[in-house]
């Protein structure tokens, strides 16, 4: 079979930078390597840089996004806790269904799909809740939601914030803000290949942490006596070397441009597109000054050509131009398409593409 | 700095296929392209072959080997739960921990490191356990334990095999014997980098597996929602497609090869490292008859040049030779090597060289 190849323009994965591809095909070192334990310390001291943080517990999750969610919830939420969720999207929703499974007292904190959350409805939420979640970038929606507000009123609470989408792509200060443990995804922002999740904890929530989570696998007790390596590294599982190849590159692609020039790149590719999407006379989900740049949601028209379902445009967005875009989910599933502009597929060229192959896709 | 290149004679990662390295650096597709769909179920195809199985719910977990432990525990222990497991050595350990982490009543069947397992102790351990579970290969010891015996006299208990090790370099037959689940690894004997955990499970286990298990990352019912797609495909989280192109094309290589073909070649280039390590009048820890091939368990002589503990001798074949073996784990550290010959490692060229290297450094 021939070898696709696609313009990822969906909720992720995005397109790689090519130096992902050429790290992903170096020869595989053993986890235990001087060479490889160098790479490894210096990717975690990379991600420092693009949460802006000084967490000494900052390492990639040996899993995807999900797992980095589960991570950072299995590993502070004790049976009982209240845990405040905000939900206006599939991810909040995932946060607090991952919540109860961990035997938390979840107390949902709703807004429609396709709106913000109010951070003072969060915070009113509970008097005393253990931990606050929310997401910082609903992929589901293309809102953003605001992290730093919540941040602000936090009290003893710990915030949790889902930075799957947002990592690189928007500005994220985790320390600057407060954020106690946020998490990501490589597959959207950073222009590497899904598989890790790299996550961030500060020392108030490594002090509240179980003693014996639930989760072997993502006990980050045990995965940072490898990682951190401090007084030795204790073996707990073998690393993922090749995707931790891909994650340190990636990176340094990254860091190399600038971490807030990437973020404008994000801003610039995503005003583009949805000014032009708007031009063509699509409607935008998002209300303005929520909208994420890296990820749009956009009305499919009701006027499509017959027999030319929402499904049949993107099927023939990826046949006539290797273009992937995607569906809506949950609530949204046939109501809109979601289109990203995330990692390296974040340029204006593929923008441009875009624009023209819809137009000719919807006749307009 | 230089990209370093290693001959990989450690308990796993092994060196990959060449074919395997090509795969990972494949552009980047989405977790829903038809293309990518179609690998994937190639992948899962390909795994039952390995696997020896028409288990339907066959496919690679996203986290590396441990993870498809936890997979397999979290899904069917229930709290209360009687396991029976059989711990000589680290991953028989550890398998204990993951299940007492769900709350079961774990009864210990224990044989020393470096002995195996004694069945008939591990059917005699309880009247009615939920589950048995046992290392087919034990990486912490070279032993390989009697998984088929222990099937024979299962009665309702699930068997779960740990077959991280196992898996294309040795005899396996999923249904001949009748594991209920079994779990891998990509990096051991399949030539692949660590990353997925290939899991197979059949319907006696599906039957009994929990609605809501703790852990959402892991939950086969809802990762099969996504992998095998009946009905529709619903999205649980986005598929790691580089490594799983990896993990398609190295079950592509061994196929093509011929699974016996493989076990006999991971047979003799076992047998040949043995043979050798004994000439040189070295002793090996695990008993005749239930030696692993693949991995070679050797204590590390009384006799070393002076200043020069065993970590040296593996420092020296790293630096001098870009060898890879492994040190002692557990209540075997500092007593033995650990010398893998699995997944493209597995030829004699390698065997050769790192006979010759380590009599060098051994001055034998």
């Amino acid at each position: 079979m021939a070898i696709g190849e696609r313009v990822l323009m969906g909720p992720g994965p995005s397109n790689v930078y090519p130096e992902v591809t050429a790290a992903l095909a170096r020869p595989v070192l053993g986890h235990l390597d001087p060479e490889f334990l160098f790479l490894l310390e210096e990717t975690c001291e990379r991600l420092r840089a693009v949460f802006r943080t000084a967490n000494r517990l900052t390492l990639p999750v040996s899993g995807t996004g999900s797992a980095g969610m589960e991570a950072a919830l299995v590993n502070v939420v004790h049976a009982g806790d209240v845990v405040v969720v905000g939900v206006n999207g599939l991810f909040g929703e995932r946060m607090a269904e991952v919540a109860a499974r961990q035997g938390a007292e979840v107390v949902r904190v709703e807004a429609p799909w396709g709106e913000p959350l109010d951070p003072e409805a969060l915070l009113r939420a509970h008097p005393s809740p253990a931990v606050i979640a929310l997401v910082h970038a609903e992929t589901s929606t293309g809102v953003r939601n605001d992290v730093a507000a919540v941040c602000l009123g936090k009290g003893e609470a710990l915030v949790v914030a889902d930075t799957v989408t947002s990592l690189g792509g928007v500005e994220l200060e985790v320390d600057g803000w407060g954020v106690d443990i946020a998490y990501s995804g490589t597959q959207k922002c950073l222009g590497v290949p899904p598989g890790l999740a790299p996550l961030t904890m500060g020392e108030r929530a490594w002090a509240r942490r179980l003693e014996r989570p639930a989760s072997w696998y993502l006990d980050l007790g045990l995965v940072a006596g490898y990682v951190t390596g401090a007084g030795g590294r204790t073996y707990h599982h073998t690393a993922p070397v090749s995707m931790v190849f891909a994650l340190h590159a990636g990176l340094g692609v990254l860091l190399q441009e600038g971490l807030e020039q990437s973020w404008h790149r994000h801003l610039g590719c995503g005003q583009m597109l949805q000014d032009g999407l708007q031009a063509m006379g699509l409607e935008l989900l998002a209300p303005e000054g929520h909208r994420l740049p890296q990820l749009t949601t956009v009305r499919v028209p009701e006027d499509l050509p017959p027999h030319s379902g929402e499904a049949e445009v993107r099927r023939v967005l990826l046949e006539r131009y290797g273009i992937e875009i995607g569906g809506g989910v949950g609530s949204l599933a046939g109501k809109v398409w979601r289109i990203g502009c995330m990692g390296h597929t974040a340029r204006r060229a593929n923008v441009t593409l875009l624009l023209a192959a819809l137009a000719e896709v919807l006749g307009r």
